[in-house]
């Protein structure tokens, strides 16, 4: 029971509205009920949170990550894209250890919990550590475990089985999904074999296509066929894709994708774009006329340098006003719904998640919105947009338990979390052995 | 007496880098030393500070705003430039008072100072009143009395004499500039008389200008001249100016800004670009070639939503890659420099402010980077630039006197200040009214 907060209300369509003095009761992890607040008898059984003059907000989703990778943050700065995989990232990704992504993903998981975040989708190796951190730390996430074609056959077979053991760990917070990295390092033939476990075994595709406008026109020119129409023709599409990125999405790949807007999200990511000089952001517009829901992420702190979605979001609205060349485009209203319900859909939750209403699970962050940044607070749809930060959530709810409090992490020791996170560090930055994981060469 | 902290140093040229466990000493105002820490005996007349586990910055500059705007904070969102100017702001603006004006300043002051921001360059109506709001909360800052050409001569000269009026305060701390609006809103005659006071009193100009490339086509259409064209022939680049975003310049424009580089700055305030979809923003690589000094703004906050310069710094060096295609472009120790030395450029303080130097005012920030979403720390400069939160803040120095202290401002009570706030924002943002300040049709 959730006392005496305002509630964000973010509707499916239309504009957003925040309803003062509600109270917010919630039964086994789901939202029971969302009511003006009133005196009442507190039962003695029924455990009580004091709101009063915070705003309860749908917890975000992180729509799209790698979270280990924030063991890399701030050691791959000012590099073309080529630079940073080539030079920096896949050989740092030589020095990965279960332990070490144990690691990241605990101070991933910390750092996305403190700041409202409760629901993840992840990419990335070792997905069984990732579970461990986050069946810990108390948050909510989707993960593939990751594979390129340059791994073989077997690499292949224990990604899909890493997928399947995170699955019977049959925890309802922390489900799986397949993660071939793209169809840039994926073969069609181990793209095609991904589609047909994805579909016998009723698991999503989260991969990375059409990241860039280049990437496109180099597919075309070696396969004859953009990205989005390879991922068509080896059956992906058919399966369900959470698709990263889009940037160099073509007007016919539109078309093939609505075609599929059942089964297809996409997951923009708009700090990476700009910072990696991309050269092109999501085409949100054209992927909503096309019926594609689309979520915002992070993509992975080794270029994101956060895990934060509230700085994601403001940056979606900014540089999605800039591609419309419309300031009336991409609206506060608009932008909210796609950091909740759009980040519900790409988790594969659409139902479940993404908004504060009876039946939905009890995800959600109260945030203060009384400090000087925020004042006055002529709105506070425009200030969760424009002008909050991740410092201003206090207290952080999944599934109905409180897992950050007067903004600490209740549910795993930071201290020792970041102790752990220093001492391993240097290693994953060693650059002395040679290798890499994979060339970039799209 | 600063113990113990890391160092930000910012050259004049090339890569920033960080000094561990140094002091800093400071007399009069006045950095002393910088100096690696040792065991020494306290003097019992020095007030010491332990810093150990910060890292000292020098205090951001925020080189272009409008301060008490913060009143108009999230009272016009999604709007066309013309719906925002027309619709909201001017009208809003009939409902200044210097009561209100003050109410707003001393907001303001208290949310940059919180931030590390230890000077702000400002453009605005009632000056005395942000003066005496600066005073109070101990920032320094360059206040430049705002005029229309539709206020008449008298208008003008008013402005004219509330900048001698604040220069009369005789606070080194409080400095003024002349401040007609923009070309667009102020005659070429009331241009050359200001540039004619400017140059006889010894003030800057600071102004809008060039703001977006339409309005630098409708200068050319309906003048025969780009904005620059019209400032150099009044001689208001002769008198030594401070230009608002020019992101609207030209090849031409560059030419005649290089032959007035030793007393031209401009100021970049780049999340505002976006928020109104203008389309361009500064031009600052063809600006420092042509040796322009560029700082970084955040403009006023109706439009910024904060006044937060890590926020400001973080979108220029990620819409500078963008605009230059090359993520090799703005560097992190470029956007540091720019942030700070560009800052004291723009404050007019060029030599005096924006490093931790012997001989330099001490204005510094104390920032803790020991959070989840700075750590691991494998670049603290990196850190300061992409994942840095202004909540990060610590401690905050102005002429030697600490103002935030444990991420409390000192000098205020801020509670008094929000609640001031608070009990007359409805007041500005009031249309009932009717009529505007002015008309935007560049």
């Amino acid at each position: 029971m959730i006392r005496n907060c305002s509630v964000l209300v973010v509707p499916a369509q239309g504009e957003c509205r925040v309803d003062e003095y509600q109270d917010i009761v919630t039964e086994d992890g789901v939202i029971d009920e969302v009511m003006p607040t009133r005196a009442y008898q507190a039962e003695p059984d029924v455990e009580e949170l004091d709101a009063t003059g915070l705003i309860a907000v749908p917890g975000l989703v992180n729509s799209h990550t790698h979270s280990p990778m924030v063991m890399m943050r701030g050691a791959a700065e000012d590099l073309s894209i080529d630079d940073w995989f080539n030079r920096k990232i896949w050989p740092m990704e030589t020095n990965l250890t279960p332990e070490r992504v144990r690691v990241g993903a605990r101070l991933a998981c910390a750092e996305m919990l403190l700041a409202g975040v409760t629901t993840f989708v992840d990419h990335y190796f070792h997905a069984d550590q990732i579970a461990a951190a986050a069946l810990e730390t108390g948050i909510r996430a989707d993960l593939a475990p990751t594979f390129f074609s340059s791994t073989g056959a077997d690499g292949r077979e224990a990604a899909y089985q890493a997928a399947r053991d995170i699955r019977a760990l049959d925890v309802p917070r922390i489900t799986a999904s397949l993660g071939p990295h793209a169809p840039y390092t994926v073969t069609d033939e181990d793209l095609a074999r991904t589609a047909e476990v994805a579909r016998a075994e009723g698991f999503r595709i989260h991969l990375h296509a059409a990241e860039t406008a280049e990437q496109t026109r180099s597919s075309q020119d070696r396969h004859g066929a953009t990205p989005i129409e390879i991922l068509e023709r080896t059956g992906v599409l058919d399966a369900g894709a959470l698709i990263a990125h889009g940037c160099g999405l073509t007007d016919s790949d539109f078309r093939i994708l609505a075609n599929h807007a059942a089964r297809t999200t996409v997951a923009a990511c708009p700090k990476v774009y700009l910072k990696l000089a991309m050269g092109s952001t999501t085409p949100i517009k054209q992927l909503q006329h096309a019926g594609i829901p689309v979520g915002v992420g992070t993509d992975g702190a080794a270029v994101h340098n956060t895990l934060d979605v509230w700085e994601s979001l403001r940056l979606l609205a900014l540089t999605q006003k800039q591609r419309e060349q419309s300031a009336e485009w991409m609206t506060v209203s608009d932008t909210l719904r796609l950091a909740t319900r759009g980040g519900a859909a790409a988790a594969g939750l659409p139902n479940d998640l993404g908004a504060i209403e009876p039946g939905r699970r009890a995800d959600l962050a109260l945030l203060d919105l009384s400090g000087p940044h925020n004042q006055p607070l002529h709105d506070p749809r425009a200030a969760l947009v424009y002008s909050t930060r991740a410092s201003d959530v206090v207290t952080v709810v999944v599934d109905g338990n409180i897992v950050v409090r007067d903004r600490e992490l209740v549910t795993a020791d930071l201290s020792d979390i970041l102790a752990e996170a220093r001492a391993v560090a240097h290693t994953l930055v060693d650059l002395s052995r040679g290798g890499a994981v994979q060339h970039y060469a799209p």
